[in-house]
């Protein structure tokens, strides 16, 4: 398929399908697991594998055009969605032809593995990284792991885990359990491929929250679960902190289009809302009054800026993946589309009137998701402090 | 009871009470009826009868603090407390001594009737005013009265009505039923009182909304309700509209103490949850990080405007009631606690992080709830307007 | 020349004249004519010329980089050069293939002469087309013209008329005089090129101003003043308002990169302040507190908002000019420009400290000078109302 | 005189004179010492003096309301007039009554010399406390003092001295030089009074700035200036950190006045200014159109907001001078000023229109006098930090 087919599909599913259970699960308060059967029906799980593996190979920049449409229905779906290509996008774009032989020899049966499951299985992928009470800051990881004769024991509990209660395989960053404190050395943080089938993974269903209620990020308890050496991912250990380090597009990245598409169609239900309503004093449209063009004015600037960053970075991220420059767009692109997405929906709220704040209207729903998307990595702080760093030249460690 | 004992009572009733209530009933979608049993067993519905009809005769200022501390409790108690208390507190600043003999003798009955019926028997009063569509726009409105041989036959839907399932007595906004369309002129408009419980009165549960989820505010459908003589509001047709021209402070003025309750509960869950957390990186309490600190005074600086504007208000209504200055200063208030709270809350969403859109962090509450404060009358757009016109001598009727 | 060539040209001529004519000019009140030589000396004065009338033929990117380059040096200089421009540009970009013959054979002579000018005798062009009292609202303009019989006699008052005493031709904006008023039409607007050196051309050198105080925005005067039938701008009567009406990338998207170079030049600015400064307390430089980080790059948000409006709107006039995507994106451009430039400055002497308002410091003047963005036609009301009623869909007459 | 009678003069001062001055002066970059001789005519240098040492003891409250009239007529003239308050202000509140006999003994003589030359001999006092590069961090002063057998010798450079060439006394902070530096102790800070016509003091003419362009606060030198003991503040070396530390109202709070007083005077403008001017198109008053309306109220709610802290900081610092509470009030009423005052004269320019940048209107010179109070101490950050403190009960050093 190509990127129109796809994105048009995504269209086609998004008004006819997804929005539909976008409301349904919010209320219900569960996974929206309809979307992603369709999302499977459609192939949509294998858009970012590379062609020559059988996928779609979308670039980043198509990519976010497909999660604002897909967002436009189903917010939750389209960060679930998001969570999955986060680990299979990294996997994507690495380049083959610049590792060394042994290198590739270690990494290419590791690719070619969850490429198949991906393709072929349909299997869907879920990162498990944060734990309650460390947020994003990897180096307070509690989860551990050690080396048994022939693999791996892992231990430990992982917050917002999304899909935890859908996705087949998780994810999930583990520290080294020393045996001996030997080394002054930071212990190696490594990423493991975890089967979620299995009896020693305990899902925790906590995820009640002010909005993306449908994204089942609940909590993941792992209690010695046995790992085989191919589960150990790219082959090595110690590659989980550089990795994520030099690509934010990823784990910041991703989310943009998710947002982005929240803004999208909370404006499009603004002026649909405006156009149908009467000024009965006036006795014409309610958008011939001055206040309400100036406030939609005021949306479609918080849009406009939102889309142009986001379209920025994404094509910066293409372009020149890791630069300077793509990351001051990424973080720029998610410090406003994580402010504004609420800010917009707000003045929505405002420009509509009392009514819809019913939840017979999705604006209201629109809401409660877009005031979520500043808390999510890196949160609007990080961004700032990034961004001030980068141009006053300060080069120490940036992230997390 | 003394002004300092009542408000001692409720801020014990919020802490030990009311904010139980106010998370269950959000949850259930419902109105905390346990919380008004609380307020009439220290018979908190009689604090603004004036103390000769055997009330506590609180003025405005005294009542704002109270409903601040009501709403710090539930937002939702408080805001249906103001309900009632915009019927009551309307009646209980009528000044007898300047009324001429025969306008004494037409509405002291009526003034005795209703506060004893407060006093004695703890009824709760509920405004009727707003209906499906049309909003506040009361020369839009469609319910109806006819005169009969021996009183009044009314008929309508209205919407909004706080406490529908709870409140004894509603009272209703209509119009007079002109039988032939003789007069140029625009036909009465009148308030009636109308006990709940009756057969002919259907409340149709539509209530579920963002924010303020316990309020209770459903549509009320009206079918050939009969009324007697004594039922109409001041003994008098055709007043309905000068009074509420006349005094903004209790239909817009009212809502304020609960819109800046909510802002003061959510800022102290800030600074609480702040100070009982700690920056890992840094080794020290989170709240040495200077962008909290920022954000913490930003958040305070919302809330200290907040507070001067609405007891700056609450003081003109006392001491100037009806002029410009209090007028000014009620749409000021109205304007800056409507459009503050929901910024105070969602900076405080930002600056607590992304564990508190949990459910089970009020702050996730206090968010939904402080939406709505710019949506009650007069909604933001009809403050500026009105403040606007104001400030450049514009005299044309001002409101609605 | 190609755009590279001059573009660099630009940049050194930015920083080893323009700057220090720009300070000098602003203290003195006084048109910075040494730029304007330079210009000239450079052939600037062409580079919207197409070449096959023997100029650069940039197109409107191009352009829009080149006046950010200026403006980096002086900004009252690019405002000036762009109001040359706004004259030539429009001209330029007449699609002389699409003409009827006949309109050809009218308009080409026209054209023919100015380019002229312009690529040979190297002369300057400005508009005068505002009046006093009636701003940029056409439909009021009182200076007029009549038909004498072999010409034209033309009067009136134009103010804000940028180079009034440098420029060597004014484009003047003019009513017909009807001497019998028997149509209810009305009168025609036209355009005349008036060459400035004329006795009865009388300049009030009115211009002392907060900021932009180099541009020598004068009143200039007309009496009676003699016209050839050549002189009518494109060789046709009424030809001044469709003309307009139908570009706004001249009259309101030419300013674009007068106001972003402002702030790429006051963020620059910003920057090397901070990082030459040290916070004596830390011991640390001043950009390692986390208050400046932040506010640098709330400074850099405003400037990427900017900049990508601005070359997006310049795009989007070169691919599709005059349709509705490129007029919303040049009243999107103007109004974050207009409103972003001053806020940004705001932020830099905040950021650099007290100390920046002292007139030895750039910055002051880049503050003053930003202000005047949001005043230029169309100012940022006319914006928001435009950028309203597009995203309504409301087609009456849109702008003035 | 009383309060009344002395707020009348200076009303009526600011209005036939002051605003004469305040024009002429900003353009002649000069201190408007005519408005200086007309203080001193009506005896308002001493109206800050108590009672009984023959001033008019004026509290804080009444000071900050006639400060704003002042700045009405001519913000320099208010922020020099300012500046000899707080030197005479923080005087006047010492409770005498509360002072050992022994510290009586020392402070009378000197407050009754000071007091004298305000009251009889019209004295004007100029604070000397800055320097430059250094801001107000006061652990980094430069200029020093040493003993001498019979007084001291004072050497130094200071910046920022308001009335440089005007004032008759300065009140200089200077630290103890050491000669061994065999202590760990921070060397003591001591204010002197300095007579100002002395040949040994030269003023470096360098104020040449943005806005408040009146005060003169130049460069001043000392070179060698040999005091006695009786011009040592309070007649005790080490008074000077302990005394402001304890003082907020006085170094920071003083100048509130000052820029509220150019915020109403901006706002009245505005008002006059849109109710003299006629929409054309509409053929009504300006004033009609509604989004000017809005804007004119946006400029009412910061005005609103910048009152009520004004003047609730004046009122707790005249009742609870020194507490937690009234210094939360001058932090939060500085940061108010600071920031709303140059954002409503920009909302101002943007509501009147490009006319009001001209120099003839007075509006273009309350925008850069308004640039000017965030730069004052304390800066904005500051406050912010300290309020942000304030609230999470971090205790640690607030100040500097």
């Amino acid at each position: 398929m190509t990127y129109e087919q796809i994105k048009k599909n995504i269209k086609d599913l998004a008004k006819s399908s997804f929005s539909k259970w976008a409301k349904i699960c919010d209320q219900e308060n569960r996974f929206p697991h309809e979307n992603f059967e369709l999302i499977k029906s459609e192939n949509l799980q294998s858009i970012l594998v590379p062609k020559e593996f059988g996928g779609a190979g979308l670039n980043f920049y198509e990519y976010q055009q497909c999660l604002v449409e897909i967002a436009k229905g189903c917010a939750s779906t389209a960060a679930a969605f998001n969570m999955h290509n986060i680990v299979i996008g990294s996997l994507s774009t690495i380049n083959l032809e610049a590792l060394l032989p042994r290198e590739k020899k270690r990494i290419l049966p590791f690719l070619e593995n969850i490429f198949q499951l991906v393709v072929t299985q349909k299997k869907i992928f879920a990162a498990a990284t944060t734990e309650p009470g460390i947020g994003a800051r990897f180096s307070l990881v509690k989860t551990n792991y050690q080396r048994t004769h022939n693999g791996y024991i892992l231990n430990g509990k992982k917050s917002f885990v999304t899909m935890a209660n859908y996705a087949d395989y998780y994810l999930v960053l583990a520290k080294k359990l020393e045996l001996a404190a030997t080394s002054a050395q930071q212990p190696a943080l490594s990423y493991f491929l975890v089967a979620s089938k299995q009896k020693d993974i305990k899902i925790n269903e906590s995820w009640d929250v002010l909005g993306m209620r449908g994204t089942a990020s609940h909590e993941v308890e792992f209690n010695n679960i046995y790992l085989q050496p191919e589960d150990l991912f790219m082959g090595q250990e110690g590659f989980a902190l550089t990795k994520v380090m030099r690509e934010p597009q990823w784990v910041t990245g991703g989310y943009l289009g998710v947002y982005l598409g929240i803004m999208e169609i909370a404006f499009e239900f603004t002026c649909d809302y405006i156009k149908a309503r009467t000024d009965y004093q006036a006795g014409t449209g309610l958008g011939f009054q001055t206040l309400i063009q100036a406030r939609v004015a005021d949306m479609y600037l918080l849009l406009t800026n939102a889309r142009n960053a986001v379209f920025d970075a994404a094509k910066k991220i293409d372009s020149v993946p890791g630069s300077d420059e793509a990351n001051n767009a990424i973080y720029t692109a998610k410090y406003l589309v994580g402010e504004a997405a609420p800010e917009l929906t707000s003045l929505a709220v405002r420009t509509c009137g009392g009514s819809t704040i019913h939840k017979q209207y999705d604006l209201e729903r629109y809401h409660r998701d877009s005031m979520c998307g500043k808390l999510m990595p890196a949160v609007s702080d990080t961004c700032q402090i990034y961004l001030g760093k980068s141009m006053l030249g300060i080069t120490e460690m940036k992230i997390w």
